[in-house]
């Protein structure tokens, strides 16, 4: 089997992590009453443990990816004349390829922002269009957890955005393909990122966190989440052979293995940041909360290190690039990746 | 870990074949370039697989499940005024939750038939809406196979199909969800079936035959791929870790084992079937082509022999059951059948 | 000026009655509100008008076409699972291009019929489906009145569906493109037919009975109406001159004007039907409910026919062509076509 | 009758002007085909004035309003990942309740501008999203003319634009909703400003100009219109009684009507501009290019001239307020207007 040098360009580069793997196989045994219905105890098994973190009053459902999981979270709690207010960086802004506006037909009102954070402040201009039947009418805030710069809302700021929300008749939607990495680095759990500071639906991913596929999409009020089944088998992301997604997200919330790995990728990152930190060609753009830095560096040598250890340029103009640390990063990577840049450097 | 009787539900209640569990953990190894992208060798490799078996002038995109492949497949190459002419059992018709008229917009025109088959005399009454604006405009003919009623188009059928498409500015698009099935049944390749039979974009679904996840899209004219990507993106059908699907079709295509697998699934329907028509009080109702069976049994019984083996019925008025044989079906879960069977008619 | 002979085809052939003629011209007077707002009393007087027939507890829109009447008035109150139940022929099924699959994104479950009118027991089949998340939820039952049949719903049966809808949690829509005639037909009035009878939701036409442009869609319960307006904005069918509309509905409702137009087209129809009962070679193939005729000609004779007066075929099969009446039909009409029959029959 | 004050809100607060209204009565003489087909003589002959203005290569087609216009002009030529780059403040993507997004499923990029006037260096930015399968692909940059800001491109400038689209693969739209305007404040022809500079689909508007209903989509690549009557009709945009709305445009393009409406409202725009610069309370915030005011008023007397003479407030923050001139305003208006605000003002 051919195999790639490790890369810092984004924690779906890594593979599924050992634990993961083998709950896989064990949930391999025999006929297993399919589309996550019924009798099919690995799904409900795996919903247990979402309460058992969460509480009791949510509701989950298991689709394929961070896209489905964003799309299909805000599409049904929205109608089509209803908008999404997320920062202009947001995933489902930028990165999604046009799903939201695709499938649900809403719009996105964008908000710029310097640390991919927004503020109450810049919402209230959108607040405007309410009752207006020009305009669309401004119904879900969405944030990111982690944001797509590498910054973390603390519980505070979370419960000002939910209470600013609902005191306007909208509702909190949190992107958290990287809540394990969020949580981690805020020292709480996930009750006191979302159900305790007022979040409506949150996107849970975990395959950026050591598993194969699946995300998770959890409501936390059961009226929001009503005919969700439907929702999203029309989007087509209903598994049939569901307890493969099922088993992967058990074994992810047993034994705090999320936890394990959000940690490893935070420590990674804050190791790499503090490895760059010691070369003065190198500007460190951004705070390092979770396992992401964003770092400036000449752009010249970028290609050389590329070849060396793969990752993304973030802005051309500023010659920011992101290094993602991933579960599966090792002090060896970083020393390496520290090695190749000072050999580059030095030339 | 808890495991629940075989059953003859469907396909889908069966897990994921060994030879592909271990390519599985084998593509678990280091880190690959995310979604595909072109260091992704595991996805370089399973296209050339399909480019042995379809010929060097496809294109291939992978998936999650069969919805999707049907929905964009279809979606893809349509504009929404266009309409899809398909069976009424089609599983895109009555099986989706309404899929490929969401996401595509695209209605429609469905065609009642006995034994799941679309014939051309049937297509031709929706040619008179051609050209008129008040009416969609039909431009895609789908057919499954192995169809929703068991039954199988030979490759002449199919011919006669796609040439009265092509005559009428239309294309054939194949749900060949089963199509390893059907293959088999017939004895024929998957290009004769295909390829060489002028169809235009097939679904080739690999779930129901032995993978965890994935299904593929096959356009046999690069003109109707293009810019399938973005299709794909924004239907919420991109993978990151593509190489876990990628791996599973490499080795699903790779020494026959599509072929094993339905190989053992049709000869255990045969078998079923064989044992089936020793029961008098029974009537098989189809022509058992691949690894379905759908017979009538007297209904007071129904709830009792699927305590033993769950099956799902298909017709309540006439008492149809449909029962469905996997890759990893046995001779000893026939027994076993007709032997619950046998003591219940006994009482 | 050039000008067509008065023709059989649709009854949206004639034009403008002289009475909203005359009120499209007394409302262009100096500026008015734009969009039917507050200060648009043309707007609000129409919507008086129209309470009084049908009934305080309403709430009604303007829109500019039938189409967009029944697409957003169905679309408003489903989500894109849910699904509506018509007849085959419906308008909405057959003549919209497929609209309200593409704009609500919902699917459309269809009846055959003889007579275009829809009975409960084809109904049921449907109700299956309720719960299974694989089908759309049966949530509207549509049904037009006039059908496109040419036949008419009475109070009793409308009735007879909208008791089964809602107890099945189903809404009954009315496609009133024809209520007018159907009313007259009937010897009901407005609210006989729907407030009387539980419709939930009107589509009600004008354009067909001597307006210009323009149509409603009304709306039973003020629940179910809630954010219309912006449904009809993002369905581009605000009328930014909006008065232009509501002159010409006040006017159609203002001493009974809407029902002498539809007197004059089904008296024309009746005495159309009696004519051409005296041709023993064609055969009045419906029964004649409103203001439309089917009748079966020789085909071989039809285009010598349409030479003097034009009108459509309805079946090619059986050569039965649909004769429409209008609010502008005289007996010289009438009488004209059926001198011209006799010596084409003759010769 | 009641009739308001004239206003300045917006130039569809006023009427139809005397030879419209002359024109549709003449229209409404006997039966015409519906639907704008052959027979119908008053949509060719419109058409054909189309053509003497705008040259022999382009397809018009008539719809409802300048929503539906814009709308379906650009969803037509667009797959939903697709994207369009307009103004921040252009009405596509601000003021049609996100109708652009729900009909089409694209999205908006959108560019923040001072005076309502893309740059090509305000593009390219969205350049380089191009061929990545994570982002939308910009495919039409939509402009304004004239723009919500009151300003007008010239034609030099939108052939920058037209030039910079085509080199990248791109179209340029132009949303005309008051093409009339701008063609007058520039001393042009409608040649020079779209035909001739390589615009390549157009909104033309007619009902802030006089007219009663009815804008129109014109493309000048027959290529890119092919099928438009299909999208149109899904779209719910065919009149039946199609004569109406071609009648109106017929007049309008005939002896100059067009021009001497706007050269009526353009003018009376500057005499506004001429007689509000006497206050110096007042600041004319921005070039008065056609028939579109925007000046700051001190905020404590707005309500108390919206009394005599109703106007829309354009921005809160700098008390800023947009006066619409239309082809109705008369300088007894705009001199009434002059005393009002004297009066208030020395109070």
């Amino acid at each position: 089997m051919k195999k790639l040098n490790k890369s810092f360009a984004s924690d779906n580069w890594s593979g599924v992590c050992p634990e993961v793997m083998i709950a896989l196989q064990q949930a391999n045994a025999g006929h297993v009453e399919a589309y996550g219905e019924e009798n099919d105890f690995y799904t409900r098994d795996a919903i247990k443990k979402f309460k058992t973190l969460f509480g009791d009053d949510i509701s989950v459902f298991f689709v394929y990816n961070g896209t489905a999981a964003n799309v299909l979270a805000t599409s049904h709690v929205l109608r089509s004349y209803q908008a999404i207010v997320s920062a202009k960086s947001a995933h489902m802004n930028e990165d999604e390829c046009g799903a939201p506006e695709n499938f649900g037909g809403s719009k996105i009102l964008e908000i710029e922002t310097e640390d991919g954070k927004i503020r109450t402040g810049q919402i209230e201009p959108f607040l405007h269009s309410i009752g207006f039947q020009h305009h669309v009418q401004p119904r879900i805030i969405s944030i990111s957890e982690v944001t797509e710069k590498g910054t973390v809302y603390t519980p505070g700021e979370i419960k000002g955005l939910t209470d600013f929300a609902h005191s306007h008749n909208m509702l909190l939607h949190m992107d958290g393909a990287r809540i394990s990495n969020a949580a981690v680095a805020l020292g709480v759990t996930f009750r006191e990122l979302t159900t305790d500071v007022g979040v409506d639906v949150l996107s849970l991913g975990g395959t950026k966190n050591g598993l194969m596929f699946g995300e998770s999409v959890v409501f936390f009020d059961k009226n929001l989440a009503k005919d969700f089944e439907y929702t999203r088998k029309q989007g087509m992301q209903l598994h049939s052979k569901m307890r493969f997604i099922s088993a992967q997200f058990d074994r992810y919330l047993t034994r705090d293995l999320w936890k394990k790995n959000a940690q490893t990728a935070n420590r990674m990152a804050r190791l790499l940041e503090k490895s760059l930190r010691l070369f003065p060609q190198l500007n460190i753009a951004r705070s390092v909360d979770a396992n992401g830095v964003f770092v400036s560096i000449p752009p010249e040598i970028i290609p050389r290190i590329q070849q060396h250890y793969f990752f993304h340029i973030w802005d051309e103009n500023t010659s920011e690039v992101r290094l993602m640390c991933s579960w599966d990063t090792t002090e060896e990577d970083i020393n390496g990746f520290a090695e190749a840049l000072k050999k580059i450097l030095q030339h």
